[in-house]
This record gives structure tokens, C-alpha cells and sequence, in this order.
């Protein structure tokens, strides 16, 4: 018996719970909102949970229809449905931002995190020009088992964070900026070459891909890893 | 009291090992053989460990001179001195590459992690092309609590792995390639752009980096954190 | 006489079919209805088919009041034309995605493909996050004569694939993605660079491309060539 | 019984042959002679033929040591051992270039396309500067089942072979130029963007990867397929 | 005296015609309807002739109703005023374009140079993948004083007739094309790479800018230089 | 007490004024009119005056309800509110553009000019195509203490400025222009590369930075600095 | 008969003399002294000169064993042999530099022009940072029938040049610079931006091909076109 | 008479010094070791001082034979002449680096600011990695007129001491890093975006480029303005 679904148009990974520890999240964006509403069916049937990003309204109009509990998390344009929660995990996650227009991708990230059983820490608008906001913040992220990190133009928030604390870092590019920021690129290479240790980097804006890597170091030490 | 040391020329970061929980290491290119022997002196003395990564022969010369008990990896190139053993760490970390050439980088990583008190598992030459390989190592990746995953050309074994395993993967790209791999952006931007959710990702060849956030994530499960 | 028919706006390459075996296809994007449609007309009486890619709406309502026979294939944005139908090939091609927002990509592909004369095995949502799905589908691609494979994001799919089966195979990088992966740049760089031998690549999104060189290889097994 | 063999540093693809139709060849750049000297004698024993590309005199050095009957193509950078030929093939394969400077990579291609039981038409300097000398290499291109087109500089040459025959048509963009070439860059884009339809590219200097592709190709009609 | 008259918002460069030969064009995009309609009233009272380029609806709506004699050129986008027309020049000028979709830019360089008193020559999708189209044009451009060549996707024209002829060519590279045409990158590195001797490049779609520089090697030959 | 205004979505850096001589200005863009009106009433209750970058009327119209003696300066994009205007400056600060489509960068940096206490010199449209312009401006540019460059396009009017006068140059570059232009690359390229020494440059179209660096500087003449 | 010779490692276009009214020249990097000699023995046989451009004293030495008249120009890299002299053109052509470290790019550019029968005027180090320079060198332009303007750096000098005369101006980027100049990609855009009408660019360091256009131009004049 | 001094293969600005307050410098990379010597010797005639930056022992040995009194600053890589010392200016100028491999910049800048008149605070190694150091050199920054940042990798390091003091602040990027940091890309970027306003940017290295702004910044306090 293979470890899909095969709906003709997808081949929905439903297997990926069990042998990844956290569920498939579905990519709205370029889905029309029939093909999302039949992979979110899916999988929440599957799971009990499901998870849409970089979903629209449209998206969401229809969902509703066919999964009447769905939710919209329109800032960080997320649906939602959440039958049977999964397992709540020990450790917190931090979620700390440069700034304020950073919030999107700051709530993917949170929205993910929640759905996956992980507590919290929502920090904003931390950015490094005023650092007393930056330093203020060391003891909460200190207390976290992960840190995602999100920040645009110069991104370098990162690199002070993880100076300052032994949680593990992974940063956000976004896509804030103008010019020469060319859409997240400067915060991305800045990131990249952090002249902080061991901070780890996922695509622009992407808070879920974040979230998703900061809830696999989280359960860790849970003690409830798929091998444990 | 400063948590650095003057050197004048330099300002050794004495206080890292008690802040992030690893110690500061010190980048041999760009820097004479005279003034990394000092910052390696620095650092021993007040940690008792010490690593500098990139180094040449040139460097290593000067370097055993003053540190008679410096060892040379020449293939990962670091100069490693441990005279006080750092924490042994609960769990395994996994080193996977796709291809032989790939070999510098997981040295650099090896010895980074042996040095920081993580066990290793080093799976070399499993890429994509013969996915038999690959699948051959999912188990002993299971069994770690972060995985390494060196690649270069069209860097898409962390796809392949991070979709086979529970464990956090941290990607990163090398320089192996020529043409449009374009000394490791090809892979670098494959990585980013993981299908596979949840891979994280260090700059191109960087596998100290990757080493410092594997530990920092081993840790966790240890029990050892700084914050604990 | 000149091999081709001078409208004056343009000169339609009436004698491609002739000389390289299919026949030349109009580029929609950019073109006004009114000219399109005199290419098609022109296309159409010359070879019996006629074929445009990357079509809206508005070519296909200016087309169809001139060639009431013609036919809009909207997901793949083409306009087809068939009266008389090229010669039936021998051998099939392959069509496989890596995700379901390859669809447009994987549907230009198919209509030129079947106009051409192939018959074609689609198989989609395979991508390498979910490796089961990708090995499940090698028998059918080992069947055919050429694969074309189609991938956004990490562009890993054709690596895997390729070091699967001894099928000729012709990557398509697509634009199926966001931040990093610059419009489909990641997954083209991936594809150059794979690390399973003897891939080849057409332009991001350039399903017709790829159909048209699956194509010519397929009419080699038939054996009904040009030269032949 | 896994379908590699497993030297501890590498793990060669054995299988590769049955599998694809062609053997593996080793990338001996970036290989120290020894590692590379043990991947050949592996592969020669269980195929009866290995080939080395962008090899170095230090590589064959150390190769003709243990293995004497193999040979250095030195223009093109190729050891190759060939005790049990493959099988021969029916189809002529042209190799055609646009300048002289692009002679290494017309040679790699040449020696993967000989090996692997191909015969070889060499079409040089046809450049369209001087289009008289591209339109004159006509016939003998379309004789061919199939051709690698070889360019650096503007890469114009496939967009004007591939417009005038039905074979199917390999670019390969050559690192020849200067300036705004960008070692190749400017070939590149322009195959990827050549205005004839079904021209499909391969890495910058590829002439292996080009060679591999054109034999899945030419063995086709040959009737030797795998899955034949 | 100074050679510009000062509107406040612009200083308007009613030298140029007497310095340069040919008088100053405003550039439409960027400028509101009654900015551009201060400029070109400056410039027809001074110069008997203006032309905007990159003009929309939007500006010419306004230039009418203070210009009544204005004409706009919708394909090329350009707004003319032509009271005093300038000097005749001798030769003629050949404009050439790869395809029908890089109409709009033959459009703005035909307007140019018959505003600028050239006689035109329009030869029209004659691209290279139907090199028969290429070659007939052949005697044509070689009439000309100077061609000015038209391309996108591969850029290769510019090559080809190069090597057919002893006429200047300037080559214009432009937008058309989608993927790794990078907006006209593709051609513009093509064209600058060119194979063929002596072929110079202007921005991309500018064919204004192309007009100019034609216009400029043709008048040296009417013998009307302002040198002269 | 920490020196910001923790408003929950956001930390207001109240302390800047103190700290770095002039204000924190709110960057509209990406931010929702209500949080941007939030922001600004806290900076206006703390600093008498308050800026906002990048707005647009929906912004502006949100504003004014709370900030009824707000200021909207539509083609500078800037909202300000001054109450008690800040210390007036002893020197003149320039603003010289290239071209009258650069504008809107220009007012961005009169606008935060003015209100940082500056008097400012405008002189616009004396790009370096019509050198008289440019040399005529020499004497008004070398009587400021400060003079900021604004061009797009080729970004050559800061190395003819700077090397006219003892001034200090800031230079902006814009993204006016098209093509190979690439949105003020070419301009941001050609400033950092200027021919004549001693040039700073600010991000593409970033008038509001560049006063902000004009600002400091010419406060050090008026004897009025943080540290003095 | 064709109109080249075949080498069999090249072919020699020594038709191009008589077809575009300039001969063929070779370019020697990336070929063996031994080929080089072989076509230039070809070219000069058939024109009566030959050129050789970004030679070293490699290809020197074996040129001249073969060619005793050869002549080795080393700062321009040139290796020319002319025996029969081509027609002497009838106007002058300017070569004007920015710095002095352009001069390889104005060498290869003199002795080109010369070799083809042009007048040279030599305008050295006029870069924009000290205007009057570039002011004082006006006259001797404006005198000649072409102008070839070399400039790396923020490549300014074309702009200003093309503003102050009627000659038409062909920019010839140099990779003089460091950091951002990327190897000549910042004095390219720049040109390609050009604020003044007309101005046309060749490839960096494209002494050779900016002096081919030139001599195109300047025959014009003289009226011994190919066509006259 | 002309403001510059014609050497034939160059023109020496000697009128820099009077126009602009500082003299011209000669850039050595690119020029022969003779003519780089005659052109400090016109320098140091006409200005009493003379430097030459980017110099190799091989250009110091041909000048110290012409200039006994030349100073060679190997660091630094430059040659200094004074005789006539310039006159002393009243504030400092800080040079703050982020790393020790950013020495040779900072010693570029140095030299230059000492010549041109300034004290010079230099403030080495105080990365954001450990923010302990650079917060603990503030104070000596803000009694600094102007501040130097120098970094590489990330280029955090202006943006957090521009936060920090009301000094204006010069960013220097270094091509210190490898990967991703793309020769110090990756630091301009960063630097470009900084979330501290008013942070101003030179080219990558750019030393000398960073002292001369600030020596225009420094002399304005001092009170002895070309203009005063």
C-alpha cells in the first residue's frame, strides 16, 4: 500500500505525519481554490489537522464551503483546520522580528507553530538601529528551545541575536525593502554570512519553512522524535 | 570586567563558550600565522579547547611552534588544540554527503563536532543519481539528532533526505561544480528552495557553521544548555 | 521560391514542417489578435495544423470567429487548430511534475505533443519529498522514448528521475516558487547542473520547447525522420 | 544485494550500466589521483570500460600505474580504459562548433561519444559570422541522429543548425569569450532562448553530459533500449 | 548666454540641435501630461521639431490640446510635432527586425529617423531559426548607410547580418521572450558578444537611441556634419 | 527605563532624537494606516515633529483624522507633522538631480531637509548630456556644507559634481530609466565607482537617508552636535 | 568555390575582406601558437595582412619563426603583419580614454584603426572628476569622423563626451576598477544608460571590435563602401 | 593655462588640491611602476605631498629610486610622499573594523586621513558577534566628526554603531568572506539597506575613497572650506 493518495491532478503525501513527524502543509498560492479545498480534505481526514500557506480569501471562500471549521489567519494568510490537535510539545519557540512591517511572515510562522503542538514567544520590531530594544530581549529567547529570527533590508538581526544566546537560530529573510534590497536578497546573504555561529537560513519570507524546522528541534526534546 | 580580551590588533571573544555554551573560533585566511597563533593562545588558555578553521600549512607551522600539542587536519583544514575536553553530548550527529569531492567539507564538519563533544556518523557519496544509496542511509540518519548534508552541483540530496527522516536537516552547499554551479549558487539556491519542508540552510562549503548549529541543537537534548 | 510566405508584418515559415518535420508554431504573447490570427490562417492552410502557445481569451475570440474550428486549451493557454492531423508516432512520451502548480507547464507540453503525432503519459506530483512517489512512477517512464520532467522550486526531480531510467530526459524548469527561487532561476540552475548525466534543459516554463525536442526523438524511433 | 559497491570514501554506481544503458564516469576534478585511480579500477572491473573527465596529468600519472592500457586524451581531458567495448551503435552523431577555441569541448564529447559505441561526424569553425561555412555543414548534420552544438561568445550557432534540419539538436554553451561573455553566461541564455524551436542545452564546458544525452538518444533507434 | 532654457521644473536643452546635429527628444515615462507639454512647447518654438518617447495616451491628451499639430505614433509610442522639418539626409537606414513582437521598437526607431530626416528601409521577422528570410535580406541592408537590427529571445540577428555585410550595424537588443530571457538580459549579452566583428549595442528597446547613433553615421555621408 | 515605547506591534525608538541628534522617521510603506498613526502619535507626543516616508494617500487620510495639523506632501510621498520644529542649522544643504523624473526622490530629501532644521539650495535637471548645465550650478553647490546628487540612468552626475567642488557628495542613485538599467543598479553602480574621490552613496531612490547623512553633517557646523 | 578555407582544425573566412571591406582577425587567446600561425599565414596570403588580437609573446615567438615581418604591439597585445597595405581612409578617428590604465583597451583600438587604413587622433586620460580635461579635448573630437571613448569605473566619460559634439561615439567599457565594478559590468550599464542620445557600446575591453565598427563608419565617408 | 599638468600618457589634476581641498592620488593597480613614478613626481612637486594607493613593493622600488623620501605602508598597500605636511584639522575621524582581516582597509584609510591632516582614532575587532565590544567603543566614536565602519561577511556593524551616536558614519564593505559574501557583495548590500538611517556607502576595500569623505566632513568643522 503506498504512502499517498493519489487524487489524479495531486498525489497527497498523507503518509508524511508519521514518518516526518509533522503533517503536509499545502501551497495555496497557484492552486485553484477546487484542487486546495480536495488536498485539504485529505488531509485532514488523514490527520486531523491541515494547513494552507500563502493562501487568499478566494481561497478561503471555498474551503469554508466543503470544511465549515476552517479557519482564515488572514495577516499571515494561513487556513486552518484543526479536528484532533497534535501532540503539544515541551519547549517554547521564540519568534522575534526587525520590524514592524515584518508581521506576515512573523504569523506564518506562529500560526505553523501553534497548529504543531509548540508554544510561542512573539517579540516584534527588535531591529538593531535602537539596540537596547535588541538586548532587551536576550533572557525570553534565551528561555526558548529555537529562535526564528525574521528580518528585511539589512537582516541583521540575526547576527546580534545568536551573539548573545546558546538557542539555536534560524533566520528569516523577508522581502522589506526597497532598491537595493532587491526583494530579500540583501537580508538573505547578509544571513548567510552571519558573523555569528551557527545560524542556519531558510528561503525569503518563507516563516513556515522556519517554523517547521524549529518544531523538529523542539520536539527533541520532548523526548517524542519518531525514532524515540 | 569585559567579556573580551584586548589583543589590540585583536578582541578575543573569551566569553563565548559560557554564552552560546560553544567557544569562539578563529578564521585562519586573511589572517598572518603571527597573529592566529596569539588568538589560538587566547582562546586555550581561557577555554581550553581551540579551533581554527581555513588554515593553511603556513599558519600550522607557526601555530606548533607556540602550541606544541596543535594538531593539522589537512583535509578539513582546521588546527585543532584540546587540552580540556569540552561536554560529551547525548546524541549522534549525522554527516551525509552526495559525492567524494564533497570530502573538505565534511571533514570540517567532523572535527567542529568531535571537538564540541558530538559523536558522528559519516555517510559520504549517497547523491541522488544512484538513489539506492540514499535510501540505504535514511535509517542511520533516523537515529541521529541532526543531520549534515553536504552537496554541490545541483544540491538536491537535502530534498531527498529531509523527506525520508524526522531528523532536522541543515543543508549545505559546496563549491563543487563548474559552469552554471557557479561555485555553489546553484546548489545554495536548490537548498533554499527545498520541496522538502523544514530544511535549513549555512553558506556555500561552510561546514563549521553547520557543526556549531548541529551542536547547538544536540545540546538541547543533552540537557546541557546554557539556559538549563 | 522563397520558403516562406511574406504577409509583411511577417514572414510565415511555411516550409518548416518540410524541413524539420513539424511545423512552426506562433508565440501568442506579444501579438495582437488580428495578426495572430493571419499567422494561424496562413499556418493552418499550409500545413493542415496549426498550433499557438501562451494564448488569452482575446487571441482565442479574435481566432475563432476566423477558424471556427479552432480550439482553446485554457489551462495550458493554447490554440489548436487540426484538420488534417500529422502522422501518428510510434513510440510515447512522458509528461511527470514534480508539484500540481507544474499543471499549465505540463499542459502546454501535452497539447504540442499530441498535435505532433506522440502519445503521451502523464504523471504528475511526483516531486522528491515524498520519494515513494517518484520511484512508483519509474516503470512507466522507463516505457517511453523521451520524458519530459517538470519541476519548480529545488528543480530536483529530474536528477532522481534521470538516474532511474535510460530514457532520454529533458528538464523544464518552471516559475513555481517565491523568494529565492527568482522565477524559476533556482530550479533551471539545479537542472544544469544535475548530478545524474545526460539531462538536458529548455527555458523556464518552455513546455513547448521541451515537446518539440521530445518529440524529434520520438519520430527516430518510428523511423520516419526527415532524412529518412 | 545493493547496486553499488562501497569503498568506504565512495560509493560506486556499478549498477549504473544495466540501469541506464551507459556506465558511470568519474569527475576527476577536485578527486586526488589515488581516490580516483580506485573509482576507475572499480568501474573497469565490472564494466569493462571507465572514463575519467577533467582530468589532469597528475591524475593519469597515477592511473597508468595501476591500470596501463589506459589512454590520456589530452585536449580534451579524458582517461579512458576500454577492454570490453560497448555495444556499437546504429546512428551517426555530429559534433559541430563554432570556433576553434571550443576544440576541448568538442574532444570530451567526441571521446564519451566514441566509448559509448557512437560513430562521430566532427563538423569545426562553422560559425555564423561566415554563415556560407554553417549552411555548407548542412546535410551532413541532418544524416546524423542526433547533433551537439558547440558555442561560446553570442551561442548563435545551434538557433541557425537547429532551423535548418530535423535532427534533434544538444547546446552546449563553451566558457569562450571575454568580458560580457561571463565565462559562458551569454551562450547559455541565448541556447536557452534560441528562437528555433526543440534546441535543448547542457551545462557551460559540458561536452560529456551532451555526449551521454545524444547516445540515450542514438541507442534508441539503434533498438538496443534497456527496456527493449 | 546659456545654451538651456530654465522652466524651473526642467532645463531644456534648445542647444543641442546646433551642438549635436540632431535636437533633444524628451523621454515621456516619469514626466506628468503637463510637464512633458511645458518641454515640448520649448522645444518645437526653438527647433521647428519635438518627439517624446514612451508616450501614453495620457500624455498625448494633454500635448494636443496645446500642440493641435501633434501626431502620435501609438505602436511606437511616440508623440511627433514636425513644423519645420529638418534637413533631408542622403542614404537610407535599414531597420531589421527577428520577429513580429519586436514591432513596437522598429516602430520607435522608424519615427526617429524620419523625423531626423532619413529615408527607412523596414525589414521585418526575418529571425534565424528560417535563416532562407535572413539571407534574402541580405542586398537590402547592404544598400543602407546603417542598419539598425531588432531582437530578442537569442539575440543572434545582430550576428548574422553582420557577417553578410560591410553596413554599420547597430544592434537593439529587446524584452521579448519570457523565462530566461531575464526582460532582454538574454539578447543584450548575445549582442555583445556577437561573433561578427564590429557590431555595437544600445540599451534594451531602445530604439530611439539606435535612430540616433544611425542617424548620426548617416548624415556624415549627406556631408552636412556640424563639423563640416 | 528602557528608551523606546513598547505599543505591542511595535517599539518606538523615542530616544533617537536624544541619542543621534535627529528623529526616527516611520517608514509608510508595508504599514497599515492605523499602526502608522499610531506610531506617529507617539513620536510626535515625544519629539514635537514627526515624518512618514513612502506614504500614500490612504495613509495620509487615516493620519489626519488623529493628526488634524498633519501635512501630506504628495509628489515627496511624505506625511509631517511639526509642532515644535527642530533646531534650525547654521549651512545649506543642496539637492541637484540629473533630470526632472527624478523629482520625487529630490522632495523626499527637501522634505526631511527642511524639517530637520536645514535650508536647502534645488537645482534640478542639469544632467551631465548638457555639461553647461551642470558646470552653471558649480558656485551655488560649493557655498553648502553638504550636497546630495540625485540620478538615475547612468548615474554620471555625482563624479562631474564632486570633482568641481570641496563639498561633500552624497549621491542617490534613482530608478529612473529602463532596460539595462535594472531599477537603479546601473546608477547605484556607476556612484560606487565614481572617478572622482570622496563620493558616499545612499539605496536607490532613498532621498530621506541621504538627507538624514546631510543632516548630520551639517549640524557639526553649527557647533550643535550630540557630543558637543 | 566557398568562400573559406579549410584548415580542417578551421576554417579560414578569407572571403570577409571582400564582403564587409575589413578582413578577418584572429583571435589568439585560447588558441596554440602552432594554430594561430596557421591562420594567419592563411589571412595574410589571401589579404595581404593579418591581425592577431589579446596575444601573448607565446604566440609571438612561434608567429614569427613562420612570418618574419611580423610585429609584436605589447601593451595592445597585438600581433600584426602587413604587407600589402589596405586603402587609406579618408577622415580621422579618435581613441579617448578616462585613465591611464585603460590604455591596453586604446592600443588594441590604435593599431587596429591603423592597420585598416584610418587616421588616429590619441586623447588620452580626460576622465570627469577633472572636467577641464575632458572639456579641453572637444575640439579635436568634433574634428574626426568617428569617436571610440574607453572608460572603466563609473564609465562617465561617454556621456559627456556624446553631450559636447556631433561625431558619433562608440563606448568601449574597460575592467579597470575593483569591488563593485565587477570587472567592467559598472562602466558597461553605465554606458548602456547614457544619458546622451546615440551613444553605442561594444563589449568590455572590445578595443578590436569598437575599432572595426569605426573603420565601417569612416569608409563610409570616404565612399569606397563594398556597395559604392 | 590649463588646471592639470600633460605628461603625455596622462594629465595630472594638480589643481585638485586648491579645487577640492585635497589632492588627486594616484591609483597604482594597472600601472606600470615608471609611469606611476613620474606621476607622484609632478604630484609632490606642485602639492608638496603625494600618494599612491593599491601599490606593490614593485612600484615602491622604481619610486623610492626617484623619491628617496617615500614611505611604503605595506599593510595598506600605499606609497606616501610629505613634504609640505597639509594643514591639521581639528576633530577626529574614527576607523572602526568588525574583524582583524579587515586590517588592510582600515590601514588604507588611516594613511590617508593621517596625510590629509586628521587624528585618527582606530578601534579594531568589535563585531556584532560579541556586542560587548562594540558597544563599549560608543563613547570613542561619538567625539569622533566623522566615523569609519569597516566590515565584511555580513555587514552588520554600521548599522548597529550608527544606531548608536550622531556621528556620520562612512561604511566601508570588505571582501573579507567567502561564499556567499561574493567578494564583499553581500556586505554592501547590507550596508545599503541599513535599518540605521543616514548610513552612507563606498565601493568594496574603499579605504582611501571612505578617507577622503570623511577629510571633506572633518575640514568643514575645522572652519577652512575651499568656499570659507
Amino acid at each position: 500500500m503506498p504512502g499517498f493518495l493519489d487524487l489524479g491532478f495531486a498525489k497527497v503525501d498523507i503518509d508524511r505525519l508519521e514518518r516526518r513527524g509533522f503533517p503536509e502543509a499545502a501551497l495555496a498560492e497557484g492552486k485553484s481554490p477546487d484542487d486546495l479545498t480536495q488536498i485539504l480534505m485529505a488531509l485532514v481526514e488523514k490527520n486531523g489537522v491541515a494547513l494552507a500557506t500563502r493562501a487568499g480569501l478566494d481561497h478561503f471562500e471555498k474551503v469554508i464551503e466543503a470544511l465549515p471549521d476552517a479557519r482564515f489567519e488572514s495577516i499571515g494568510r494561513c487556513i486552518v483546520i484543526e479536528r484532533t490537535p497534535l501532540q503539544r510539545l515541551a519547549g517554547n519557540v521564540a519568534v522575534v522580528s526587525a520590524g514592524t512591517t515584518d508581521r506576515p511572515v512573523v504569523e506564518e510562522a506562529r500560526v505553523t507553530l501553534e497548529l504543531f503542538g509548540n508554544s510561542v514567544e512573539i517579540i516584534q520590531d527588535v531591529g538593531v538601529a535602537g539596540i537596547e530594544r535588541t538586548l532587551a530581549a536576550r533572557d525570553r529567547i534565551e528561555s526558548c528551545s529555537a529562535a526564528i529570527v525574521v528580518a528585511g533590508m539589512d537582516g541583521a538581526l540575526p547576527s546580534v541575536i545568536a551573539g548573545l544566546v546558546s538557542t539555536p537560530v534560524i533566520a528569516v529573510p523577508t522581502s522589506v525593502g526597497y532598491g537595493a534590497s532587491f526583494g530579500g536578497i540583501a537580508a538573505l546573504l547578509s544571513m548567510l554570512n552571519s558573523c555569528a555561529s551557527g545560524v542556519t537560513v531558510v528561503n525569503i519570507d518563507n516563516g513556515f519553512g522556519a517554523a517547521y524546522a524549529a518544531s523538529l528541534i523542539n520536539r527533541e526534546i520532548t523526548g517524542s522524535n519518531v525514532r524515540g
